[in-house]
């Protein structure tokens, strides 16, 4: 299992790697056959293109992320962390939970946010 | 499934019952036969019985929640929220994450905090 501290620097590593508009730098913090369900509820994707096409057209938004709260560890292989999405003038309040494998890539992600979390200004 | 705000003011019950003292009260947010894993990477209790036995000894703590954000919801059966837990001069950085049951009651909860999430002052 990684360190608490390796799995927040990759949640950092996210946040950073996806305001820099690097789709590729984004994936390749995930492991091959990594799934991400975003948002929780709608068809999981899996594998390297689909999360690589996923990103491409999410970052293709404009959108950049803040951290709304430090990152949280747990005491097993996930992390879990509270930030905003503003694109333009949209904010989406977003929660991702993260798993890992053993060298500390994302083997998982999940996106909470719903309808109601999506506002204008 | 229950409704975005059904889920969320449940979230918001939960950090409310806490906060009154009562752990029945919060026992009573739960399904009969709901888990909780707190925090995550622990044994996961089971059963009204053993969730309200956790949360007598939580409360007993003196521990406080205070959201840090918004509580989020998603597009499927399940919210999660960041909040703080102050027990004396200890604060512990927690995202919670709630599935629920159709009559809106919790099936599962899961802490995610790590021992570095755990901060004095």
């Amino acid at each position: 299992m990684p360190s608490e501290q390796t799995m927040k620097a990759a949640m950092q590593a996210y946040i950073d790697a996806f305001n820099s508009g690097s789709a590729l730098a984004v994936t390749n913090l995930y492991s091959p056959e990594a799934t991400v369900e975003d948002p929780v509820g709608s068809p999981a994707l899996r594998g390297r293109e689909a999360i690589l096409a996923f990103y491409t057209g999410s970052i293709a938004t404009g959108a950049k992320l803040t951290l709304d709260a430090p990152i949280r560890g747990s005491h097993s292989n996930s992390a879990a962390m509270a930030f905003s999405a503003r694109i333009g003038a949209l904010t989406v309040r977003v929660i991702d939970v993260m798993t890992f494998d053993e060298s500390g890539r994302f083997t998982s992600m999940k996106a909470y946010f719903a309808p109601g979390d999506m506002l204008q200004g």
